[in-house]
């Protein structure tokens, strides 16, 4: 299956079709887009066409300034609404191809547009799903012997984080000031942190979401996902050592947030769902799949076979993660890290759950971020804490510079995708740059 | 100052004017009023006849469904506004008291009213501001020696909790299940929380807010004070306990947060304004204050001369609270604390700027509560935990019964009010009853 948009040298092909809000120099109106090649297909344009009256007869829902009320709607309108948008965008199909003055309207160059966040984030959670990430820094602080806690293997551990300082990639992340205090000084101090950081993370928008005191059953959870960005959780180390005892990370995480601007919905990753890591524990009956047939779709994808024959949940997906650096003096960036999202330990599916599990309620366009996704090798630790070790093993630059931390002029890259047979499903990039 | 409004015999008088959104029968779509007497003044009803042009426009802030468009507008607005409806409501002026259709449109007995949150919350921070309180938690689980944790002291501690579960006062309040461990047990289990707790604390609206990366001063910040009201942060301690390391409370807070309906504007409370505690170490710099003419306004409250004669900064304010308790059992609800908001150690302008130090952006409509606010004393601690000593020593009520926590059935009453000389400015209620 094809577009008549040319997407062959892109990530964007027709299999992809993420969401975001984007306005360009000549409409500041901000509107719903999805991404196709280089180009964005404005939805406004499409649901004044009438393209949507099927699913949504007159009511407008894709002509809004954000994609909350979208996300409400659950699964079947989403799923209706990218079929209508696949077909008008396929290469067989002359509805749109042939119509010059609707498809110069609705298919505006991506030099054109500026991304803005995709929806109004109620509430915002971290979690800290990746053992590898709890297991070193825990190795750090207590030593490999005690380094995962004795709740972390029954939890999918969590935390609130802030929701009005989450930014859209490009944003300056300016250097935060705050309390540290060295272990040898009497007293703390106040100024930028000197162990600024990243934090290589994917999160989830969710949608319809429950009522207050309704939990979320785990089989039911994937659901309420509606797609996948990428996620650089900010932090200062410094600030956060000296404040996180016992109430958890505050200023340390909550001065800014990045996420890439594209929302690739569940429908583009079906094909590379893949198992998860074997849980053992197993985990306590409200976190656990029960149903083998995991999974929203009926596509199949590379391994999803076999792995369903053995028994296995797919309850992941394999979802290629790379984090660059690129300093002041260096003429392009470099990675540093590459990771992937299977080695998550906790499934977006058992987070939800496990939100929910209490009654809290979780709102349409609510994010759920997965915690830093540190993988097996030192190469793919998802943090410089953890790529240099606390500063001990700084990592060496093209160029000759090397890093422990984040200097000022330094920017961060992150990027993810999926490897199909031919083709990608790519999730763009969350980057931003340290500046004073 | 007297109200043609009947008010001598609540704590509603002309000097308190606390804001709320409600909605009637006849008028389903949620209002901004103001609470006076036993009657609330329907802000749209007052905008609509013109009465805000003077300061707004054709512009409508007053006439909307939430108050955040109003927070948002900032000290020189709330003092307008207050000053426009306080005429309005004097027994002296006779637009309003003699106006009976305009009289009988604008004023609503209060039992014909439903009160609804105030206001979209961004963002909920919770502080743990009350030494006493953080002194007897720590003195539970680590012994009085090492009660304070080392950053105490220095920091306005606090972290991140769940806007989308806060509720208005009368919500019932689900008993959460979720994870608990025994310390004898192998492994935790999952089901209903036996050790459910409320905490006794206030909470301030922000408003107009800061600019992602620019910090408010602590000077500065009262500014950003819309309001004061009462939270009960609702907490089960078994699920804390297991749940809490390393990234601090998460669903044994999230299910529910209960506030009272009514905000009390900063402006009705500068009488009371009072020295908070001797601050020792000093706070560095930045939540330093330094003006001793701190304070808003220029009215005069018992014992304000003494104190700012004494060079002590005015920073907080004299509010008495109570919890009351009844249970299913019992025929009128049984006070089992009385404490006092001046019992804080951090003020609301050092948590702001605190919160904003490392420049993360406060939003109007967020809400910043204080932590647990136990007094010196026994019987004004503010929760259950500590009233009852972990379950050593029950509390016993009236007819027999005990607790050491919430059984299904107990209803939580809090309340405050200032007591002037002759009258009150009471914040009214927030109540909860904890249902299966």
């Amino acid at each position: 299956m094809n577009s008549f948009v040319p997407t062959s040298d892109t990530g964007f092909t027709i299999r992809n079709l993420p969401y975001g809000v984007f306005r360009t120099p000549e409409q500041e109106q901000p509107r719903i887009g999805v991404r196709i090649g280089a180009f964005v297909l404005d939805l406004r344009v499409i649901e004044h066409a009438g393209f949507f009256k099927p699913v949504f007869g007159d009511e407008h829902v894709l002509c809004k300034w954000s994609l909350n009320k979208f996300m409400g709607l659950g699964r079947p309108a989403w799923r209706t609404v990218r079929e209508i948008i696949t077909l008008l965008l396929r290469d067989d199909e002359p509805t749109l191809r042939d119509d010059k003055r609707l498809r110069e309207e609705a298919l505006i160059p991506i030099e054109r547009v500026t991304m803005e966040l995709p929806c109004e984030i109620g509430d915002y959670t971290d979690f800290y799903s990746s053992r590898q990430h709890a297991f070193n820094v825990g190795s750090m602080f207590r030593g490999p012997e005690n380094a995962l806690m004795p709740n972390w293997l029954w939890i999918p551990v969590g935390y609130h984080g802030r929701a009005s300082s989450i930014v859209v990639s490009g944003a300056p992340i300016r250097r935060p000031r705050g309390q540290t205090k060295a272990d040898d000084a009497a007293a703390p101090a106040f100024g930028p942190t000197r162990l600024l950081d990243f934090e290589l993370e994917m999160g989830f928008f969710a949608g319809p979401g429950n009522a207050l005191g309704e939990p979320i059953p785990v089989g039911a959870a994937e659901d309420h996902i509606f797609g996948l960005a990428l996620v650089n959780d900010w932090s200062a180390r410094d600030i956060q050592k000296w404040e996180y005892v016992p109430l958890g990370p505050f200023l340390a995480k909550n001065f800014a947030t990045t996420i890439s601007p594209w929302i690739t919905p569940l429908e583009a990753l079906e094909p590379f769902r893949c198992a998860g890591p074997v849980q053992d524990p197993p985990p306590l009956e409200y976190l656990r799949i029960t149903d083998h047939t995991s999974g929203i779709g009926n596509q199949r994808g590379q391994g999803r076979d076999a792995a369903a024959e053995a028994g296995e949940h797919l309850t992941t997906f394999d979802i290629q993660l790379e984090v660059l650096l690129q300093t002041a003096r260096m003429p392009s960036p470099h990675v540093i890290c590459r990771s992937n999202f299977r080695h998550l330990y906790w499934s977006m599916a058992q987070q939800l759950a496990h939100h929910t599990s209490n009654g809290c309620n979780v709102r349409p366009g609510d994010l759920l971020a997965s915690g830093t996704i540190s993988g097996p090798t030192p190469d793919s630790f998802g943090s410089l804490l953890e790529l240099a070790w606390r500063g001990e093993r700084p990592i060496k630059l093209p160029g000759g510079e090397e890093r422990k931390f984040l200097l000022d002029g330094d920017t961060v890259i992150m990027r993810a995708y999926c490897q199909g047979d031919g083709y990608r499903v790519d999730f763009g990039e969350c980057t931003g740059r340290v500046v004073a």
